[in-house]
């Protein structure tokens, strides 16, 4: 059983060589230099985590964590926390927008109940359930340190299972109603940032309902007073178990030489977390689309993460990192099948 | 033999009962209204262009236009002039980037010499050369308008043959050293914008080359002084051959209620064009990513485009454009895989 700081151990630097080897093989390409954009920045990102310059990311997987959270009894979300059990079902029986584009992009949804307020029984569902929802952070912490411990474990343990398999791109997903706000919490908490500018509108609440989150989202901070420089603190004060385990996810991933595509504002919220973890795991991050939740530009950019899609999607579940999958699929056969100036005759400049 | 009035004639508005249909629809998935976002936008566009809330969107194609610019006699490009028929044989063998990108999202790659400077002979070409490339626009007019009218029916045409056989997903694509400079003469004329922001680096030149490209454009836009309020009069007179061939594009896809997804920065001075001739057909356009070119982001904005996909590219062909396939697909997934609140058992908000 890995402590936090055995997983962060294991996070190695990018292999600076099958990243030259790339950028050669990009260069000799009947293409201006560098005129791909973020498809050849992939392309080398890939060859730097996996240490080859072409490798093999057929097999993909979204990574749906759900969890429930306490603060949803403040009144904090636009749906009851009942929907956190129904989506869980929607997943595992294929209906949701993730399994649909999961599907196009021909990637397993593995779906995990860490933390469901519910008993949740289906022959697909893995099991790794730390407790049944967090506690309210506007009375109290979320979840004791060796709970979000142990969630961060179940993420990075699914991981290293997965990448046993096979999978080499994960993308990270979730499910919980009134995740955003611990969300905004830990944002809050880490980088210092004003509630007001932190806290978004979720699945849809109005603007006085937005303003009572903002107090909530304060009042969390007051409350749990969490130690900043102390990452695991924040995060199990005003975390998330669903939170947590992408957290492990992530550095699940950058263990073990995966890439992994961050979704929206939750999954960015744990993408910092690993970050201030262990800040060689940005290297195996990808950043996928920018959100229309408030606050999601300031989170990236907090943790060094670029969006390549604006779509003004704001639904989670790795609906945007799933989308990402293709420009990835895209950056590979670039580089696998496109013609050299050599091969097809053509003037360089 | 239809005239550019007859072509704009046969654009009709969308069908604003099949997009209520469409958003009836995407309202009663488990997600909250809306979250898909532009997603869920093009998916009531789609409904809207063919009049079916579920149309048949499998065949897809990308036209790359080809064609040469005197202007290239005044140093305005990185690559030399004759890359344009080398890139074409190219294009014809399957190993550009805008083919390994159009292979992976299941589309066919038209390539068309509209007007080449070079005699080009392949089985798959589509022969329809106006003439060997224009003159130089810093000198006199790029070509006659009997001559731009015969580019833009010549794309028309084109796509009416493609639609005929089933496509209903068109991309713009053009190849053509230098073509970023007659783009921008005519963002300048048809905008009033100020050439220094419309000039952008193109392929890579240098700054010192962009100043002097700068000086090109102004000179460009005194010698001829077109009349902005008479389009086709400043495509004549700045455009290029390929740039009018995918005006007809844009109106043969509209013309024929078919998508057509607007690639980088020449073919969005196509784009503006064409909505000055036909306001309808931005309707049936859809945006597709912000190009590392100076001046895009204006010129998207004058279109009225948005860009989905923000990857700094510049390379044209039809590759960001090709790459937003995946996006409609995605988009028509949703609309017809998703789950229902009532079919899923999910509590609605």
């Amino acid at each position: 059983m890995l402590t936090i700081e055995q997983m962060v151990e294991r996070i190695q630097p990018l292999d600076a060589e099958a990243m030259e080897g790339a950028q050669r093989r990009l260069d000799s390409l009947t293409k201006p230099p560098g005129s791909l954009g973020k498809l050849e920045d992939l392309a080398k990102q890939a060859a730097g985590i996996t240490g080859e310059v072409t490798p093999d990311l057929s097999r993909k997987a979204v990574i749906v964590m759900a969890g429930d959270h306490g603060v949803c009894e403040e009144g904090v979300s636009a749906f009851p926390a009942e929907v956190t059990p129904q989506m869980v079902l929607n997943f595992l029986t294929g209906g949701a927008a993730v399994n649909v584009l999961a599907r196009q992009a021909g990637a397993d949804v593995i779906c995990v109940d860490i933390g469901v307020n519910a008993e949740l029984e289906h022959p697909g569902l893995e099991q790794r359930k730390i407790r049944r929802g967090t506690g309210n952070i506007a009375r109290g912490p979320a979840m004791t340190r060796a709970e979000a411990e142990a969630a961060v474990r179940a993420g990075f343990d699914l991981v290293a299972e997965q990448a046993a398999q096979g999978v080499r791109v994960f993308a990270t997903g979730e499910m919980g109603i009134g995740n955003t706000t611990p969300s905004a919490a830990m944002m809050v908490a880490l980088t210092g940032l004003d509630p007001d500018l932190a806290v978004g509108a979720g699945t849809g609440i109005d603007e006085a309902r937005r303003r009572h989150k903002v107090d909530v989202v304060r009042r969390a901070v007051d409350v749990n007073a969490p130690d900043a420089s102390d990452t695991m603190d924040v995060l199990a004060k005003l975390g998330g178990l669903e939170i947590a385990g992408l957290v492990g996810v992530i550095l699940g991933a950058a263990a073990h030489r995966c890439l992994v595509v961050v979704d929206g504002f939750i999954s960015s919220a744990a993408a910092l977390v690993a970050v201030r973890l262990a800040p060689l795991a940005l290297g195996y991050m990808v950043g996928s689309h920018l959100s229309m939740e408030q606050g999601h530009a300031r989170l990236m950019e907090a943790t060094g993460l670029n969006p390549v899609l604006h779509m003004d999607m704001r639904l989670g579940e790795g609906t945007g990192a799933v989308l990402t999958f293709h420009l990835i699929e895209a950056s590979q056969r670039i580089l696998k099948e496109m013609a050299t100036f050599e091969s097809a005759g053509v003037s360089n400049k």
